[in-house]
């Protein structure tokens, strides 16, 4: 018996500096996973977890975590800027970031950071 | 610039024992990423990897590892059983499983497991 299908998902592909960009964005209950992959690759899997502070007017403060691939220190930066704001604009739930960049720098995640925007589902 | 889509992705939903069950698979050319979700949420994430074995006629194994979330015995147990004809059909590709159950038994595994191979990319 077909169903309704509940998760949700978009697409969206760009070129960065010249690169094949492409994002997927799939709302899930308890996480929104999104991937950004400029070969094709799943890359490196990073969890973004919020935690709220005591002060209700502060934003809450993330945490990075490697799930899965090479931590480096660059990976924990690209992914707070990439998908730290996917979290704030959905009630603060945790994102899964499956991230696979040729080369980055300030303006190309600043044009990720607007394809994200552009399959925005939460 | 608009671009052509890399990333593949195939999705079927159908009752299983009367409970919703979604199934998300996508292709990437690292890794198979297959979603088994009964309440729509991510659930556990299980990455399922295959060694090859010195004799080259015997059929690789398979190693399980809890990426995120419960790590129980049975979860590695489903894992195995749901995506391991995936990694082999894909010329031994290494599967990341995101799963979340209500219940199972051999039955509804076997079910899941056709739901799957409908949305066969490999």
């Amino acid at each position: 018996m077909a169903a309704k299908s509940i998760i949700r998902s978009k697409q969206a592909a760009e070129a960065v500096d010249g690169t094949l960009t492409e994002v997927v964005c799939t709302v899930f209950n308890d996480y929104i996973f999104v991937v950004v992959t400029q070969y094709g690759k799943m890359g490196t899997l990073i969890s973004v977890t919020p935690h709220s502070v005591g002060n209700e007017i502060s934003k809450p403060t993330f945490s990075t975590k490697i799930l899965m691939g090479k931590d480096e220190p660059l990976i924990h930066v690209y992914a707070k800027h990439l998908v730290t704001f996917v979290s704030e604009e959905s009630g603060n739930k945790p994102v899964l970031l499956a991230l696979a960049l040729k080369e980055a720098n300030v303006d190309s995640i600043k044009s990720i950071k607007q394809l994200i925007q552009s399959c925005r589902l939460w």
